[in-house]
């Protein structure tokens, strides 16, 4: 059975042909006041803030027959959508946000489940099932960084 | 047969090893004309134009002899050449462009396409059998860019 | 048998859903000096020098409970004991670097195996099997970079 | 007369001090079309295109009771609304620009026109009086800019 | 009489000659929360937030013995000493701040104030006379900054 | 004589309103090794390098007949010109920099004085007399640079 499961095994030594994607990738920004709990986080457990700078890239196989991922427009729309609650918020006083670490990381998970419900739906101009992933990612300086990607479906 | 086709299933739950991959990356620009036809691009449907900054990597499961992907003052040489007939022009204009809207996303994708076959006939100065994939990111604005990657064989 | 294989053959027609991963990426730089040996490098083989701005990013599939992949402080200090040997040094003298080009691929390449060990050591604060990939990258010039990307286990 | 002359001459040994100054940039773009006239500009000469990255400061010598030069959310509205009559226009099809070469510092020239009106009216929600001096960057592409400055009053 | 006042006269035809300067610039960064008092801020009034990135520009008419200005490490240590009571601060709950909008031209004035503290006293290295003048800028995000700059003496 | 000397005397308290200047700057880099001597300097007094990142701006009162401070492509060729020079090498070794510390200030400088001497000579294709100054800007790294400014004429 090695000639069959050999194929299906990880190959390590060899990188996976990938199939082929299209991306777009829009740009947006959010100034929020926030806390961390846990010792992990040190001067940060303090109520501080910053700017955070946050990027929604969609991935699709193809692109439309306007020769696009998505609209551009449209997706800055979106992104705006999903931003505009926490516009100049302290992400402490909000009640979805009860008992979490607002972390860069679950801010990048946060945009992320409103994009991809967003893309799922049709929000983005084009059918949910031609898109194929969603990439957040969320620059909190210009030194540090975070992101989640997963696939749409 | 369970046993078999289980390793095979898209494992969803748990990221995927891939292999490791180097890869070198260059950029240069373009500054062009164009317009597009489609409901969906609003104003944008009007004669326009764009600073393109377009950036390709190429990605190797090892390094050459002499530690490198490619040389990168040839993939440079080799991306000139590939933007070199788009430099200063009405995209609109070209004959090779008739009919089709030159979206961000179909620019990495035209730029993909001579990157690539530069690549797989060895003009980036390495075998092309021992480069793996060419990924193109075109931004058009400091908040809106798009890519096209694939393996090259 | 085609039934079974079928599934395990290389789609290159449809992107293979990729399981969720979530990263933090941070950076730091160093100025060095090198020379390089090979007909390749042209005038570079002449002894001359660089600033590398070397990002650090390091996957994970699932957040710990503090809400984080790793503390982004713990990892700038990792990254900062891995670029402390480098820092103002001629990379020539260097036993360890003896023979070799110290390209920047072999740079992303250094600077992944020595975060890699940490990671998998828990040096970054986490259990290291909970961390899955690694990706450095390393910027020579406003218009050139490269990176090595390696999963951990 | 050598000491009344003496502190006018230009002392070029050593820098007048300048009176302390505030200034707030905000920053948008546009993506436009144009040609040049002019041997000088050689391949530019056709119709081509850019995205314009066009950044407004504004200096005061004091700040206002609310501890700002202008209110940024409303110099981005400004510049804004000095920017759309461009946005995703052919420039040599606007009558205003008809015989002229819309060059980058001539664009920063026309942006500063418009901004420094608005500010000399209160538009920027000040006493223009108290604002002394506009400055307009245009950015061409990541290695080419211009700038035109100049004092309000 | 004119033969005197003349020269003295502000010429607004013709710019005047400026001595030469040398300068330098260091960069760093803060993350903070704060509020404003004030209909013109908006939604801003209520408790948010900014990673404020800090530029300071120390200016002098001649490089000293080393041919430098200052010591760059010397200017990021004193820039860090200015900078780490901020840090991960509320600065509504900061006493010096009691009452005052900490705009981001504030922040400027506030942080050039303790710089040219330092530059005057020689704590760059240099004597604080040798020192001319200083430039701080603050941005807020990746569109929006404010600076203040003033003479030492 | 008051009256007279006053508007001679330094106006610390109001800026004194500078006349109009156009400007346009243009960038490239270098990648060079180095050492510096002097105990301020502390491990950079090693041999090591750097990619510094050019950039010249060129001021003019007016635009000239083409709406141009300078042609682009020239400046960019002038600088380059003044740059080929210093490319790949190692300055320690080249005897006009025989005795000095290469400090980024002094980059700035030497660049300048190239670059100078060619627009009074009018090489950057206009009148010499019709430039007003130089400004060049060299950075080392993400958060570090340094600038020469200084009239023309």
């Amino acid at each position: 059975m090695t000639f069959v499961t050999s194929p299906c095994t990880p190959e390590r030594e060899k990188r996976q042909p990938e199939a082929p994607v299209f991306a777009v990738e829009v740009s947006d920004h959010i100034m929020i006041a926030h806390s961390f709990r846990g010792a992990v986080f040190g001067p940060a457990q303090a109520l501080h803030g910053a700017t955070f700078v946050v990027s929604v890239a969609v991935l699709a196989d193809t692109l439309d027959p306007n020769g696009i991922v998505v609209d551009i427009g449209r997706a800055f729309d979106v992104l705006k959508g999903a931003l505009d609650p926490l516009k100049y918020q302290n992400l402490d006083a909000m009640p979805q946000f009860k008992g979490v670490n607002t972390t860069t990381e679950f801010l990048a998970k946060h945009v992320f489940d409103r994009m991809a419900e967003a893309a799922r739906k049709g929000d983005l101009g084009r059918a949910g099932r031609e898109l194929s992933e969603v990439r957040v990612t969320v620059a909190e300086s210009p030194s540090a960084r975070a992101w989640y990607e997963a696939p749409l479906w």
